[in-house]
């Protein structure tokens, strides 16, 4: 893999010196049409041998190109904030939007690698998270980003000659430090581990792109030209394609029209007084269980979907009514801001992930993408179809750091929900809970229908379970959720 | 000030039981209308004597009204993220959107306040912190912010009762610690300041509202009808008012239409050769002073503002060139995202400061609302009138957290102004550099160099000075601004 790297390539002076002014124009022109068109973000990865030039070639990048989108990313130790959150979340908050150019110096490899190479962590530890990059890279790319992961290549025999250079010059002495001969050390044991990570993630939507650093002339040529090449290359497909090309459905047909929604009991119901009871009851528990001492290391989303008029909003109250309002936050989702709309879909609710301790709760959330957006066609197919893989991922990034995701579908029937909206355009004080939409949405009963049935099959797992309630009695519901929610809890703590 | 708040109100069940539903239906029309129309954002802040049932308050709120668009705020310890920016940056980050509700428990208040009455800091240290405080929430105010200050108060005999009680019951006997005692003992301490900060921090824009807190009921049904009557009155004066009050003009007169633009030396120019070394020279000190230790704890903000085509762009580009992309941003301003235009004006620029080690550049910055937006009329002349005490509020504050502030304006004549627009047009890659409004800004000359002299005038600060730099020749000025960088650096390192 490395051996194409260490052919000696060069380019005389002269010839930079040519090449240099056009390529910076073009780069300049590339990126002026990027910008303009929010065509779409780029992430650019560099990565590579220590001594290769990793930071020179950025530098060069950002005095070559317009460096008002272009932003660096060179992620040390994570913050305390960071670390109160899965993995990713510092690389989905750095995520360049549509227009921009991130540069991620090392990148989410970085740490991995370091582990497995310096600090005798096993394969298994590293293929896992190749494997979450590998979903992160997919995502990234079906959202249209253009990802270009470079390494910077030298062989051992030529880092040797670069520390000594360094070391020869007064100038540059102070930056050879112990630590640079030790990875040097290392590099026997980090060559064929970099050939592992690049053949398991270079992938035909974010290759790998070994260059030869030896010579920096011929380094940043061949970096600046494949960034070139690629934005360009992207910026007229981009042009000539008629959107997205839609695959096969993958979803079964239900062929005999029963669904699980049908089989659930709508008479399900509470008096008042066991209503009273029980309210009690579960709110004291839910409220003993987030007050625990076990709780403070961990945190909770909860995710409430559910039937216009089904209740959500009562039901969210009922558990608030729990709670301490300095640990949790309510996050209504609503069409996204136009921040939001140039980043992947996943962003916006990314950003909203609680600290420990806490508890975020969504009224409606990211099942939005296979619910409104597929029903009402807001989202092409093939971008509703990969979701249910890509909220999967996400719940279990947020479980394994120790979240606790409990998601409740509140579900009533058809007659129920008439009889709801009738009350509601009654009733002064709740009439802006009904909209024409609302009315809309109940003309396709029978296709959101089929959209929440797919929805809970393909992502209730066990590390974020759907529950399903039945909410034709308003009472019954809450105590529901509530109970779900205490039993939940009590087997997580 | 607190007698008022000794007199034993009560109310008694029924009338509780009788007015709450009234209440909190009134509360939820007012909050729907006040987030439908993105009214104004509302500010409350939760405060007052430990035990008087402070998270209560909060709770019943957040139960009563309409929990979406209320978000409770209890900072405590500062992250490792907030300690590396001034101290209100974190209060800036949970600032409540236009049609939001932000509840603050304690709030900015309480660090201060518990510093001098439990830790022996001064009475100055504590004035330090309110005239910041009234300065913030006077901006808040400017910008339209409903702001409500609640302090809950108990007697000290009220208190000793409550931790009694509270000790006596099974049930809440754990809510009790030593720590609450200690405090108790404090209350005589603590009264008169107290006092203190609300004598100097209640303003018409933002009073301080003493609440009685012996009875929860009272104490529940004065903050709601508080908050109601506050949200209610303002939503329909906005609906009366035909725009802000017009103060008199604070500017003076330039009789004799002599300025101190004129009056710089636009003939000032370098050889190519002088160029080239200086460069290098100044270039190299630059790369030194922010790689030297000592600038790891401190962080630079470059402002980079100028006649259109004066070589912002340029300068910039100098600059970077001498640092370490890992460690500088740069900061392009444009128009307001819509996040941002729910924000009051300086928000998009906090959320931008650097973290300690690290520059930020920003090409054009928050003088645009004493420039264009003056000029232009896009905001109004209280907006851009008081502007100048909120940006010079703003950089203090980075200032004495560590923060470098240097600012340029980079100043060019009409007539070199006209040749570079010519050229501009003539040539190929750079006519995307040229758009109408810059011809339109050309007409308006006078007016523009009128709004940068009171500018500079009003905003060059010992903290954070104008420089004014004589850009006719390109090569001066790049010089004179990495020189005046390198010279600031030397003095603050």
């Amino acid at each position: 893999m490395f051996e194409a790297a260490e052919l000696g390539h060069k380019i005389d002076k002269a010839t930079y010196k040519d090449e240099v002014p056009k390529l910076r124009e073009q780069l300049l022109d590339v990126q002026f049409e990027l910008g303009e068109k929010k065509a779409f973000p780029v992430v650019l990865i560099v990565s590579g041998v220590d001594g290769a030039g990793k930071g020179e070639t950025v530098n060069t990048l950002n005095f070559w190109m317009d460096p008002r989108n272009i932003h660096t990313h060179a992620l040390g130790e994570p913050t305390d904030e960071e670390n109160e959150r899965p993995a990713m979340w510092r690389y989905w908050r750095a995520l360049p939007p549509k227009g921009n150019i991130g540069v991620f110096f090392g990148s989410w490899y970085s740490f991995p690698m370091r582990e497995h190479i310096e600090h005798g962590k096993g394969q298994d530890y590293l293929d896992s998270y190749l494997d979450d990059f590998l979903r992160f890279e997919r995502m990234l790319a079906d959202e249209g980003a253009l990802i270009l992961k470079f390494w910077l290549h030298l062989s051992k025999k030529d880092v040797k000659k670069k520390l000594k250079e360094l070391e020869g010059d007064k100038a540059t002495k102070w930056r050879v430090s112990k630590k640079d001969w030790d990875r040097y050390d290392l590099y026997d044991k980090m060559r064929p581990v970099a050939e592992h990570v690049m053949r398991r993630t270079s992938t035909g939507h974010a290759p790998w792109i070994v260059v030869e650093s030896g010579d920096e002339k011929y380094r940043n040529l061949t970096v600046g030209r494949t960034i070139l090449k690629a934005i360009r290359g992207r910026l007229e497909q981009q042009g000539k394609s008629s959107g997205a090309s839609v695959p096969v459905a993958a979803i079964q047909e239900n062929v005999d029209g029963v669904n699980m929604l049908d089989k659930l009991d709508y008479t399900l119901s509470l008096t008042k007084k066991d209503y009273a009871k029980q309210l009690e009851l579960y709110q004291g528990r839910l409220s003993r269980l987030c007050r625990s001492p076990k709780f403070r290391d961990r945190s909770m989303l909860l995710v409430f979907e559910g039937n216009d008029a089904a209740g959500k909003g009562g039901s969210i109250r009922r558990v608030t009514a729990a709670l301490d309002s300095r640990f949790y936050d309510i996050i209504p989702i609503a069409a996204p801001t136009d921040e939001e709309k140039v980043q992947p879909y996943l962003w916006r609710f990314w950003r909203h992930l609680p600290r420990k301790g806490h508890v975020a709760i969504f009224d409606r959330s990211w099942y939005g993408r296979v619910l409104v957006e597929r029903v009402e066609g807001f989202c092409s197919e093939a971008d509703w179809l990969r979701a249910y893989g890509e909220i999967n991922d996400f719940e279990e990034q947020i479980a394994r750091h120790g979240g606790i995701v409990q998601k409740f579908w509140l579900s009533i029937t058809s007659e129920e929900q008439l009889s709801r909206f009738n009350e509601r355009e009654a009733t002064g004080y709740k009439r802006f809970k009904l909209t024409d939409e609302d009315w809309r949405n109940r003309d396709k009963w029978d296709v959101y229908s089929e959209a929440v049935c797919d929805m809970v099959e393909r992502t209730s797992t066990e590390l974020a379970p759907w529950t399903l309630v039945e909410a034709n009695s308003k009472y019954f519901a809450r105590i529901k959720v509530l109970k779900t929610l205490c039993e939940r809890l009590e087997s997580e703590l």
